[in-house]
């Protein structure tokens, strides 16, 4: 490991639930992949990379050269990427190929990519030998904000999106901002979207802090730090998704119906932005907001170059949000804005979700 | 429910592990699985009832007219029987119809039939929507003792037995003494294997009464409930299967093996019975074990009717036996009696594996 850079600006967030686990982030981690590994599953032999074919070049070759340097076996396994293939057949590629390797209890699985690649290979390792320990190394804005943290991992059925899943948190997520260098300015401003949340749910000043994509590339670090210590503390009241996690489904009540009507064309985190604005507009129109920061919501979507509305009818996404997982059969849990920064859960009648979205299509 | 006849003999094991449940034991239990359900999920509005296709008549009707009285909406899925079908194929139709009959997070599924459908119900449950309630009713005395008890839930992979899986408690677990009565005489013998596993495992007492199949049959709930009471405290103690639980695993390392190899025409009761003769012997000529202890074994298999040899080869069994879950790398931990009532957990170099299995395959 001689001559490499050490840790001039790691951050740490601890997060107190299932094991108890860090998420570090720091420029440049990838390149000591392997060391972190070693230390959190000191009795690990393999190490099994899940990887999106996308990303693997070029961020595997320094994660899996450091989990050699760590003395760790290097398996590897590459996904096709996009959320299409979030499902029960790559789901069971993953099991044969963990059982193929022979990994034990005691290895490891890295989960190197996007949210779905995580989600994936979370539930594999969650459930391979009813389960054995994974690291999540986060390659987008959007996992590292979100999905890597909190131990959510799921795969997608054909009735709807993230039906099969478990609650198994993660041994260590580590954020290299580095990477989003490396990625598509659209997949960044998708994860825009979700910091956005975070601040829409609870900081009126750290919302007011992102003026544009801009403001969150220069200060990256701190941004991906703030949003997972607010998600760290709501997983920690509510692992199980009860009740105040619920919460973090700001928008995503409409959003994942856009993604269905759109088979998926539709980004998670642009749909996730048209259905934040969505509730905003409603929340103001029927009286739980007001006005001008239903609108500011708007504008600093817009001024991310994230959609605000969607193409999509009232009644189609009513639909297609009724066979979500999040559907009750009499009630919907609605995450409503009261302004920025603050967030209620609303309980409605199934039967009112459609006048909700309607109201919300448009001022 | 006028009319019926109420509980003169309940029997009940609580369990505390999971959120803790309760372990019923009571003819006729079956016709009032609907009240049960409702008392333990009071917030379900529906039970999905999973059943093996052999158990449906004449079991399910009394199960599923209870539900309805209890104000369940009761949906049901028949599964065909048979390991060959505990796959992930299966499991995935599992997943389909819970989504498709829209069961939420506060419903139930009901896993009716023997140890097959009881871990592929139970792990389909697990990780629908990140987990929802479910209730085992065990039809078989080998799943009533022991699957259907303490929480593994798992399908097979095409490398091997159980290789994916949750750890996941049931809600409830209703054993009918009177299905039994049902089951062909073959069944029943091979649930008798698991019976005397337990008195191998941890008391000569119950073991020395367990005299021949009649005698279990005379006071089935009673050998149940001292099953399963050894098996609560075991899964108590540890219920992730690090230590004591793995005693639990005797005769199955060679018994799985030869389910393996015969392409599981060999049952699991059979299985696991020839794989206790053969760690018996081993023991035996290995010393771990007085001679005498080890033909008494035998002896009360063959007057169960069970077999204590196998047609394989010490070299197919380990080969086999190398692909299990159980086996780490370099070491697998062997269930070796030192007598009748006690056994130890014995580390042994993999190495070594086809050595202990050709000691026990004859004297």
């Amino acid at each position: 490991m001689a001559g490499k850079k050490r840790k001039k600006t790691l951050r740490t967030v601890h997060v107190n639930a299932g094991a108890g686990y860090d998420i570090l982030i720091e420029p440049g981690i990838l390149s000591y992949a392997g060391e972190h590994a070693a230390r959190v599953c000191p009795k690990a032999s393999k190490a099994a990379v899940v990887c999106d074919r996308n990303v693997f070049f070029p961020h595997a070759e320094p994660v899996e050269g450091d989990l050699w340097d760590a003395g760790l076996s290097c398996v590897q396994l590459l996904l096709e990427p996009g959320e299409e293939h979030k499902n029960i057949e790559t789901y069971s590629e993953i099991l044969a190929f963990l059982a193929e390797k022979r990994l034990t209890r005691d290895d490891v699985v890295v989960a190197l990519g996007g949210g779905v690649t995580g989600d994936m290979a979370g539930f594999a390792a969650a459930t391979y030998l009813r389960g054995i320990p994974y690291i999540q190394i986060p390659t987008t804005l959007l996992a590292m904000v979100d999905s890597s943290v909190g131990g959510k991992t799921a795969i997608d059925l054909p009735a709807g999106k993230n039906l099969a899943g478990a609650f198994c948190q993660p041994a260590l997520v580590l954020c290299d901002p580095y990477v989003l260098k490396t990625l598509p300015e659209r997949t960044f401003l998708d994860g825009c979207a979700e910091v956005l949340k975070y601040g829409a749910l609870y900081s009126r000043e750290f919302f007011d802090s992102l003026t544009d994509p801009e403001s969150v590339k220069k200060d990256v670090a701190r941004v991906i730090e703030t949003c997972v210590t607010m998600k760290r503390d709501v997983v920690e009241q509510d692992e199980f998704d009860r009740g105040e996690r619920k919460k973090l489904n700001l928008g995503h009540t409409a959003g994942h119906a856009i993604e269905r009507c759109s088979a998926y064309r539709v980004t998670h985190g642009s749909a996730v932005a048209a259905g934040m604005a969505i509730m905003a507009r409603a929340a103001a129109k029927k009286g739980y907001m007001p006005e001008e920061e239903a609108r500011a919501l708007e504008e600093k979507l817009k001024a991310f170059r994230l959609p605000a509305d969607t193409e999509f009818t009232a009644a189609e996404l009513a639909k297609a949000a009724m066979s979500d997982k999040k559907a009750s059969q009499r009630t919907i849990d609605l995450i409503v804005p009261r302004r920025i920064g603050s967030c209620e859960i609303v309980r409605i009648d199934i039967a009112d979700l459609q006048d909700w979205i309607e109201t919300g299509l448009t001022w």
